[in-house]
C-alpha cells in the first residue's frame, strides 16, 4: 500500500462507555470523549472518523444508553412502585418497532421507596406488568429486560398477576401481593395470562449468578438490603421456594437452580418458568442489541470509560464487554473518575491504559461538575498520545 | 532498514522531570516515573533503555536536581542566614570538581527567618559568602549560582563584604549590613576581595527580567514579600540606587539596568558589576550544565513533570527548557499533581499530552502522600499507550 493511500485512511475512534452513574449519562459521556477526539484532530492534516456507542451492563442506566445509541425519545406509561404507589415508569422502543427496553427498576426500584420505611415482604413487581403491558401493546417482538436496584423479593409474582395470571391460596382465595403471601400460595392459574407475554422473546439482562434459594440465593444474599430482618429472609425464602414449586407444577418447568434465578428478588423464576426468557449476561446482551462488534470493527482505537474502574469492572461490565469485542492489537484505553485497578489487573485484561478523569486534587463533588470537559481533556490528550506514538 | 535492524533497536525514552515542590524531588520523581517506564515494557519482547535526567528551573530544589544528576552527594558547611543566626548550608560541586553549584537561598532564604518578625532593612547576603569562600576552597573554575527564594534587599552588599570588600559610609566607617544601611554608603573598598571570587566563571540562574531600580524593581516588586513596609521599600530603592552609583564608580561598570538585576534583592548588580558574572535564564543555564540535549538526543518518547503545570510552566520553566530541547516529532509528555494548562495552551507549546497523577478525587494531603505511587502507575499508562500507538 502506499504512503498516499495510508493517509486517506482516516484514523478510526470507537467511543463505547458506559455512564458516569450519578453524575452523567453514556450518552453524555460518549459524546464529551468524542469531541476531545475532534479536538486532537483540530489543525492536523489527518481525517478522524468517531463512532460513538453509549453503553451499559444491563443495569442502572442500561434504558438511557439504548435510547441514545437508537436515538429515541424514552416512552412512559402510569404504572405503580414497589409499595402501590402511582408513579410514571420510561421505557424504550427502537427505530424499527422491533424491540422494546425496559428497566424494571423503573416500576420496583429501591431508590424510588426508600422515602418510607421499607417493607420486604409487601414489596411487589405488579407495576412491572404494565411497563410489560405497554411494550406488547407497541407490538415488538423482543423484551429486553434490565434487572437490577430491585426493592422486591416476589419471585415476580406481582407482574405475572399484573399479565393476567392468578395466584391462589389453599381456599382458592387470591393472594395479596408481596413475596411474605407466598408462603400461602397453593395453585397457579395461568389461563388468564396474556398470550402476547409468552409469544414475545424475552432476554432478561442478569449479571448475578445466585440461584433461587439458600444460603446464596434471593432472600438471603440480597433480602437485608432490602429492608428484610432475619425473619423476613426465611420468610422470604420460603415463599420463594413455594412459589417454584407451584410453577414447577403448573408449567412443568422447575428453574430454581438455573443460574441468576435468584437476581431481582427472584424475578427470573416466572420469567423463565412461565414466560420462557432467556437470561443472559448484561453487557453480552446490550453488545449483541446495541451491534457492538460493528460499531468496534475496523478501529485503530477504542476509547471506554465508566465512574470507577475497579477490578470488579473487568468482569462482566462495560470495559470487559468492549475489550472482549475488540479486535486483538488495537488499543483500548479507559477513562474514569476513579482508576481503582491495580494496573496489573488492567494488563492482564488487555487494557493498554486506564486514566482518571481528575486533573488534579479534587473532591468527588468538583469532579462530578467538571466530568465533562475533563472526559473532553482527557480523551484528547489520550488521543493526541496514540497519534504521537504512530 | 530491515524490521530485524528496527526490532534490536531499544525503544529510548528520556524522563526529565522537575521536582514536585514540597512534596518528591526531582531524582524521587524521575526514578518513579522510570519505573513506571520499565513495567510498561514487563513481559515484553521489545527493549527499553530509560535515561534519566533530574531537572530544575535554576530555583527552588535545583541543588537537588543537580546532586541527582551528578550522583554525588551534598556538601556542607556552616554559616548564617539573614538574621545573622548560625546555619548548615548545603552545596554541590560535580565529580570532576570544576563545577559549583550554590542556592544562594540556603544562606539568606526567606523561609529560614520566617519563624520571626522579618526585618527587611537588616537582612543580609553575608552568610552567602561563607559557601562561595567554601567552594572556591574547592578548587573549581565555575559557580552556578541560583538566586530565588531571598529575604534579603541588599544588593549583594553582604556577600561583596564576606567575600573581602568594604562598604564605608561619608567618614570612611564600615556600614552595618542590611539594605537599609545602603543609604549612607559612600564609598566601597575592592582591593581586599578575594581574588578567587574575580578569577572563577560566575554563571547565575535569573528568571525575572526586573531591572535594580524603579517601579518595577528589587524593592517595589519583590520587597513587600519580605515584609517591607511602604517606607522600607523607598529606603531600600534608594539604598540600592546608591549601591549602584558607588558600585559604577568603582568598577567602571554600571549594571542597574541589566535585565534580571532586580532579582533576589538586588543581587545580581554586584555579581556582575563586581564579579564578572554572568546572568542566564535558570533553565537554560541547567541544560547547559547537565546537558539536556545529550540526554534528549535519540529519544524515542520524553517525559517530563511538575507539582503544577500552568501556563507559566510553558514559559521558561522546566517543561518548556525540556520541550525546546527536544527534536521536532518527539513526544513530549507532561506529568504533573496538577494539570491546570487550558489544552489549547499546551498543543500551542508542542505539548503532546498532559496528564495528572491524581487516579480520582483525592484530597492534595492524599495526593501528595501517594505522589511516587501514582507517578510509577501514570507512566506505565502513558508508556503503554505510546508503544500501543506504534
Amino acid at each position: 500500500m502506499s504512503d498516499v493511500a495510508q493517509q486517506a485512511r482516516p484514523f478510526r475512534v470507537a467511543v463505547v462507555p458506559d455512564s458516569f452513574k450519578g453524575t452523567a449519562s453514556a450518552v453524555s459521556v460518549a459524546e464529551a470523549m468524542a469531541r476531545g477526539v475532534r479536538e486532537a484532530f483540530a489543525g492536523s492534516a489527518a481525517g478522524v472518523e468517531v463512532r460513538t456507542l453509549p453503553f451499559a451492563d444491563g443495569g442502572e442506566g442500561t434504558l438511557d444508553a439504548f435510547l441514545g445509541a437508537w436515538g429515541v425519545p424514552a416512552r412512559e406509561c402510569r404504572t405503580t412502585d414497589a409499595l402501590g404507589r402511582p408513579v410514571t415508569a420510561r421505557y424504550g422502543i427502537s427505530p424499527d418497532g422491533r424491540t422494546a427496553v425496559v428497566e424494571t427498576a423503573e416500576a420496583n426500584g429501591l431508590p424510588a421507596v426508600s422515602d418510607v420505611p421499607l417493607r420486604p415482604l409487601e414489596a411487589t413487581t405488579f407495576g412491572v406488568g404494565a411497563l410489560v403491558t405497554a411494550v406488547l401493546e407497541a407490538g415488538v417482538e423482543e423484551i429486553v429486560l434490565c434487572l437490577g436496584g430491585s426493592a422486591t423479593t416476589d419471585g415476580g409474582a406481582g407482574l405475572l398477576r399484573s399479565l393476567g395470571a392468578r395466584f391462589l391460596d389453599a381456599a382458592g382465595a387470591g393472594l395479596p401481593d408481596g413475596g411474605g403471601a407466598l408462603a400461602a400460595l397453593d395453585g397457579i392459574d395461568l389461563s388468564g395470562l396474556d398470550p402476547r407475554a409468552r409469544k414475545v422473546r424475552w432476554r432478561v439482562a442478569c449479571d448475578v449468578t445466585n440461584p433461587l434459594l439458600g444460603p446464596t440465593g434471593a432472600a438471603v444474599t440480597f433480602g437485608p438490603q432490602k429492608g428484610a430482618t432475619p425473619a423476613d429472609v426465611v420468610a422470604l425464602d420460603a415463599g420463594l421456594a413455594r412459589l417454584a414449586d407451584v410453577l414447577a407444577a403448573a408449567t412443568g418447568v422447575d428453574a430454581r437452580n438455573l443460574p441468576g434465578t435468584g437476581a431481582a428478588g427472584g424475578m427470573p423464576l416466572v420469567l423463565t418458568a412461565a414466560l420462557g426468557a432467556e437470561l443472559v449476561a448484561g453487557s453480552q446482551l446490550v453488545a449483541e442489541t446495541l451491534g457492538l462488534a460493528d460499531v468496534l470493527a475496523g478501529a485503530d482505537l477504542v476509547l471506554t470509560g465508566e465512574g470507577r474502574l475497579d477490578t470488579q469492572s473487568l468482569h462482566g461490565k462495560v470495559v470487559d464487554a468492549v475489550r472482549r469485542s475488540t479486535p486483538a492489537g488495537v488499543p483500548v484505553v479507559v477513562i474514569a473518575g476513579e482508576v481503582a485497578a491495580p494496573l496489573g489487573d488492567l494488563r492482564a485484561a488487555g487494557i493498554t491504559a486506564a486514566f482518571s478523569i481528575a486533573p488534579g486534587p479534587r473532591t468527588l463533588a468538583e469532579l462530578g461538575r467538571d466530568v465533562l470537559a475533563e472526559l473532553e481533556r482527557t480523551a484528547a490528550n489520550v488521543t493526541r498520545l496514540v497519534l504521537a506514538g504512530k
